[in-house]
């Protein structure tokens, strides 16, 4: 979109903010300093910014050499790893745009996608040859696959079409290579929604909303990325590029930790320690099984500060034991795909030095204030702006520079209110600009014609000491249409009855918010991004019928 | 500039980079938080990042009754302050460009500016009302002249055509005002460089430079800006924007304390106690009066944890006093008028942790690593890059999007060599990527050929515990060129010979280096940006005879 000129412009130097501009920085600037990785081979890899350049610009090479020209997509599905890392930079530098897939979608979903995105080439993790032998037979588009691995793992028959060894890939040529300048709206890489709904829907980034989220979220008031921590990012880089981390981190020269796959709180735990790890970020669902471990083995934390939590809501429960157990800071955090994805963030202000304990923790429990760049306000369905009062809750939408104005191919047409971006959270404002995510729209619990934020039962839920993980869903009612039942995994050896839980909410909501009832489960079904399934809890008690019914 | 446009463009918002969107924000996130101004007219006031914006979009309304219009350079002479403040927004918001004159520079000077600039309208403060009577009539197009004073303070006869007071002219308009949507590239603001030699020139913002470089230096490595923090800016407003402050600041919601004209060690001092301040900015000269003030009083600070300090380089005796004495953490950070103007800033990475207090001391007394977005190299007379090694020192170059491509009007021609801006600054660069300035290059003393940094030799005389302020020479020497010559204040009641100074160098530089004489002066001149005016020392010592000549 153009914009009127002013008869006098600005005579600063004209440089396009492309994402090959990072990663020249962390190596001109910060080139010693290392990136750590986990590898799926098992080993430890390490390495500096200076080595992560070389090889990103010989894999650019590569590329070119295969084919590949600007705006053609080239898909990864891999873990965060340092062979990632440099397809982040070797594709969007070179002006192909980076389509990363999440791995925990199934087979067919991963070949939708690859069709739509029209993939020219895939690079893949070792782990995941199953998945790509499973869906490479529907791809009409993917020309070669790159598996990234050593030399020696490579299987004598992938079973695959066209398969190539990442490592002999890269060492066959030069890392003499130019990053192309050109338009900072050029499209930079491509994420696909998780589409529990119909199919998914892709999020188109540039080099421009890529950069102006980076700055924005190294921000001290949202993810405080500096150059004194060792960061590591605990989110996926197959999704949202894992919240900006590989942008973020290597801008300002931070030393870089990749867990590979190995996600459990053991692994984690060890290598938080054994790297001497100050700063991460992940999901609740990631940090539940952390905390498991650490509480199990009654372990502690010798350099981990402070944790970005977002993907979902986190309950205040698990944000007090990082705090007040373990020392860890919290930083409750907000956004999605069709954000780049940060939209808010939790911290304190200097008017909150004087509150106590629990005022301040009032403020960190709510998914916090914007980051600059980003606008929010919260509306009703007919689309009037509704008051900031902390109890008056909306729809919430969103607009600013990282925030997509449409899906990749038009898809699902026009997204936008008045240019607005819905976000399908229904949410609070106060009057301090403090954002509280009641529910996803879709899960909100319509009882009587009035609505239930299942968010807050489940918060209150999971802190009870019996419970390691709590969903409400609503269940139909004959007389109030739909009423909140409480589905719960109890901890390891935990004893708690049905009456003694819901007692427990006793004084803590409004007497209608009551859940009419209790379901104890093994487990909750988790989702590719690591959110709680809710739509598949409906369906498996879409027949239940309450006590109250 | 136009670059290729790849055949996939990213689908994400249009939305220019704007400075009204900075107040807008700060309103409607953060619009409770505090702006406390001391007054030109004595007193304390206190409103809000609402009351800021409200009238901020009162005087947009009234400068475009008076006909100001896009493009139209619009003038301040004045503190740091709360009106000051609603002139950058107001001013550069509605599309304007602000011109911030240096009322320390001659009357002539500013005459200068005023015509080369072409301001169409002048804001100023009470205190300036002399230099404006002796300048404005030499000003061939300011239209009019706003006081930014109360109604009773206003003069009877200003002896000024077509004065206004800024209270009244605001109070007949509306706050009802939609900020304008334009290039992001259109001119913001523009600042002349204190021109020692030959005219000044000016310096042209853009929106989008100045919405980068406010981005850039708000993070955690360069001014670490976060709403926890309660800003003084000690750098004037009136020259390079307070080092942008006025824009980094409200953009994270921290409370913003403005000194008004009161800079001395004592008013200073009450100002960061009473408003607990916790972070400030300024350059070396001016807390060399706050620490003399805090030093003979016995006083220490409640609240203040760190100051960003620049504008020359910071001796590192006055480093170790901010950090060991008083417990203040210190940003050494460098950059320039035509920079917008930060370029480095000097703090540590997680590799430095194992390092002792000295160590430490020995990264952070440079001026540091660039932030993310400038680029900077050094080369020799040629144009040669030269090696990094802490040692090697040549011409400073800079580049970036917050860096000046020209000055307006195209004063002095291209400015730029092979697109790098030229700084004048002498500098090494060590392996680690840090710079230090060795000196400007008008400054090197030539000896015998070879080149000797005064900063090296100040910095040695300012750790004598005798030694106020020390400034370093050449002096025409008949064999060698010149030799150096050290002019020093001495403390109040201090007492130390020339023998004694020169004996204090002793093994601390080489033999060659060290100062031919020492000259005792009861003040250094200081210059309209708070730096010593060297020209003006060599003048003074023009026909100086060394005792070695």
């Amino acid at each position: 979109m153009e914009y009127p000129k002013s008869p006098v412009m600005g005579q600063m130097m004209s440089q396009p903010l492309l994402i090959s501009s990072i990663l020249r920085h962390a190596d001109r600037y910060f080139g010693k300093n290392e990136i750590v990785s986990r590898r799926v081979e098992g080993d430890i890899h390490r390495y500096t910014y200076h080595d992560c350049h070389t090889r990103a610009r010989k894999l650019a090479n590569a590329l070119a050499g295969l084919g590949v020209k600007m705006g053609d997509r080239v898909a990864t599905i891999a873990w965060n790893g340092y062979r990632h890392m440099e397809a982040y930079y070797a594709v969007s530098g070179s002006g192909a745009v980076l389509h990363t897939i999440n791995p925990r979608l199934h087979p067919e979903q991963v070949a939708y996608i690859a069709n739509h995105a029209e993939d020219s080439y895939l690079l893949f993790d070792l782990t995941f040859l199953p998945l790509v032998q499973a869906f490479a037979p529907h791809c009409t588009t993917i020309r070669g696959y790159i598996m990234m691995c050593d030399r020696d793992r490579m299987p004598t028959d992938g079973k695959i079409p066209n398969m190539m060894c990442y490592e002999d890939l890269i060492e066959q040529h030069s890392d003499q290579y130019e990053w192309p300048l050109f338009d900072e709206n050029s499209a930079s890489s491509l994420c696909y929604t998780s589409g529990t709904t119909g199919h998914p829907k892709g999020a188109l980034y540039s080099h421009r909303s890529t950069l102006l989220h980076s700055y924005a979220s190294a921000m001290p008031d949202a993810l405080n990325v500096s150059a004194r921590d060792t960061v590591l990012p605990v989110v996926p880089m197959f999704h949202v590029n894992a919240w900006g981390l590989p942008y973020s981190v290597p801008l300002t020269g931070a030393r870089m930790v990749f867990p590979g796959p190995a996600l459990d709180g053991k692994s984690l735990y060890e290598l938080f320690e054994q790297e001497q790890v100050t700063f991460s970020a992940g999901v609740p669902t990631v940090w539940l099984n952390l905390l498991t471990h650490v509480a199990q083995n009654k372990l502690s934390f010798s350099s981990f500060k402070r944790t970005v939590i977002g993907g979902s809501a986190c309950p205040p429960a698990m944000m007090r034991t990082f705090r007040d157990q373990y020392g860890v800071e919290v930083v409750h955090a907000w956004g999605m795909t069709e954000m780049s994805p940060l939209g808010t963030a939790s911290t304190l202000q200097a008017r909150h030095a004087s509150l106590g304990k629990e005022g301040k923790e009032a403020v960190l429990d709510k998914q916090g204030h914007v980051i600059y760049g980003v606008e929010m306000k919260i509306v009703d369905d007919a689309g009037n702006e509704l008051s900031w009062d902390g109890k008056t809750y909306g729809n919430l939408l969103v607009k600013g520079p990282w925030v997509i104005s449409s899906y990749f191919k038009g898809e699902g047409g026009d997204p936008l209110q008045d240019g607005w971006f819905p976000t399908g959270d229904v949410a609070t404002i106060d009057q301090d600009g403090y954002m509280q995510v009641t529910d996803r729209s879709k899960d909100v619990i319509k009882s009587g014609g009035e609505w239930i934020g299942t968010i807050d039962l489940e918060n209150i839920a999971m802190a009870h000491p019996a419970v390691l993980q709590a969903a409400c869903i609503g269940v139909a009612h004959p007389k109030w249409d739909e009423r909140p039942l409480l589905v719960v995994v109890k901890r390891p050896d935990a004893v708690v009855t049905k009456e003694e839980l819901l007692a427990f909410f006793d004084g803590k909501v409004a007497k209608w918010w009551l859940p009419d009832d209790v379901a104890f489960v093994d487990a909750l079904p988790i989702g590719a991004t690591g959110k709680v399934l809710k739509n598949r809890i409906r369906e498996t008690f879409k027949d239940y019928k309450l006590p109250t019914a």
